[in-house]
């Protein structure tokens, strides 16, 4: 890894352009957008870039995509073939299932897909909100499959160690997505039922930190996180559905003044958000 | 107000304590723990106090109820006999529909009883906790009723004042219960529900900031909110019914894969969230 190209200088692509550039890769931007371009080589984030990958790729040996989930495979069917021998490709999309399998059973036989999720979005979006000190303490999920090399895992590592991630690990694709529809997919699902359960606007002057920790989430890019939660729908309906049934198992206690189970309730919620305040603790 | 008596020193009722010694006020305190009374001599935060109300009552003209809500009115039928004439009485419960009318029904016909809300309530319980500076910034809500005197109101909001609230505001008893029941309330069944959805300790490392934020209120105090859900019953149910209705209603869009109601659902959730942004910048 020497030359790397970004493909999408959006808020995370060029988040990753200023980190790499800081940290003396040779970095190249690809986007759509002129303008982007632009404003990326006025930041001094790139060292060339342009909206037509052609004039690229060439030069690098390193491919990260901050495309939209959808894009990537696309993108990859169209320019692969100029893609330097034996490069490095990743992604860093929020869901794996449906974007790792398709990629590599059409991906060049001397090309290498190694996905990654680097845990730092924020919800603002484009160029001008790129941050390089958001991976600084995040979580580095690895996502290798039987296809990749140890050297290009390790060697990963050790990028995400140099960008100042938190805690690096690996998981399977399966476990990834599992664990996204829990902590990530379903908690914006319900920031965004919530604020749309019905108008609340009078509400505002009256809230407390409980409904604005809730509900931050609730603002999203509803083109992103609607491919995103197409591409992981079997799992995330079943995390909606057990939540549904959670919540409806209190509604019913609390319809029956069955004090004894509500607190039971409460007890075993309080136990268990406990541990995830040790992590809390270190993190702070 | 001179002489002010605290009915329970527990988190709250020991913070009051603390900040109207500090703001030169005579404070008396009464509780049913021989130690906690004694703890708050030693935090020199109350003049004088006593497991028995007895002891204290006869000194003091205004009484602030910390107690348990269920806790209230069976108090003020023992002890009204006893509170010097024209005091003013005052309750911190955080549902007021089965507190305020239950006991204006029974009290005595020269004493005021005005029903207050401070909404800075803390997740941990007991003296060991309490702190002045919780109310400093905080929404102060004032539900009073016909039966209350107009240089009462005042009177109570220049306290509030003083004790540096920020907002300072009246609401009806019915309008105060069911901002309570979707801001508050709500925001609890959900954070309780979620980490009730299943076992979750094996994520506790990957966990991010919106999951974390989402779930903090699930650390509760299973006795105090059982009770508050229970004497808000109807009003807690219809949200939690109307939130049911609305994730599922997500669900359902999910999947259909309609994607344009999906989109329109997360334009909406963000576009509401933003009224409630505003408030976060002015108050940061």
């Amino acid at each position: 890894m020497t030359n790397i190209a970004i493909i999408g200088l959006g808020l995370m692509g060029a988040s990753f352009a200023k980190k790499l550039t800081r940290l003396n890769y040779n970095v190249y931007g690809i986007d759509v957008s002129q303008q982007t371009i632009g404003k990326a080589k006025e930041l001094k984030i790139i060292v060339d870039g342009s909206t037509n990958p052609l004039d690229v790729i060439s030069k690098c040996d390193t491919f990260i995509f901050c495309l939209y989930p959808t894009k990537i495979l696309p993108w990859i069917e169209v320019y692969q073939n100029d893609i330097p021998k034996h490069s490095l490709l990743m992604d860093i999309s929020g869901v794996k299932t449906n974007i790792v399998k398709p990629i590599q059973d059409v991906l060049r036989e001397d090309l290498e897909l190694l996905s990654i999720h680097p845990m730092c979005g924020r919800e603002s979006r484009g160029i001008e909100f790129s941050d390089e000190t958001i991976f600084k303490g995040s979580n580095f999920i690895l996502v290798p499959t039987q296809k990749n090399k140890n050297e290009t895992v390790e060697a990963v590592k050790e990028l995400a160690n140099k960008m100042e991630f938190g805690r690096i690990c690996t998981l399977s694709i399966e476990e990834h997505d599992k664990m996204i529809g829990f902590l990530s997919q379903l908690t914006h699902v319900i920031a965004v039922s919530l604020m749309n359960t019905h108008d609340n606007a009078h509400l505002v002057e009256y809230t407390g930190d409980s409904f604005r920790d809730l509900t931050r989430i609730a603002k999203i890019n509803e083109d992103l996180w609607t491919e995103l939660f197409i591409m992981n729908k079997d799992i995330l309906l079943d995390e909606i559905n057990q939540f549904i049934d959670s919540i409806s198992h209190f509604r019913d206690s609390l319809e029956q003044e069955d004090t004894q189970e509500m607190k039971r309730l409460f007890i075993q919620s309080t136990k268990r958000r406990d541990k995830f305040n040790k992590t809390d603790a270190k993190k702070r």
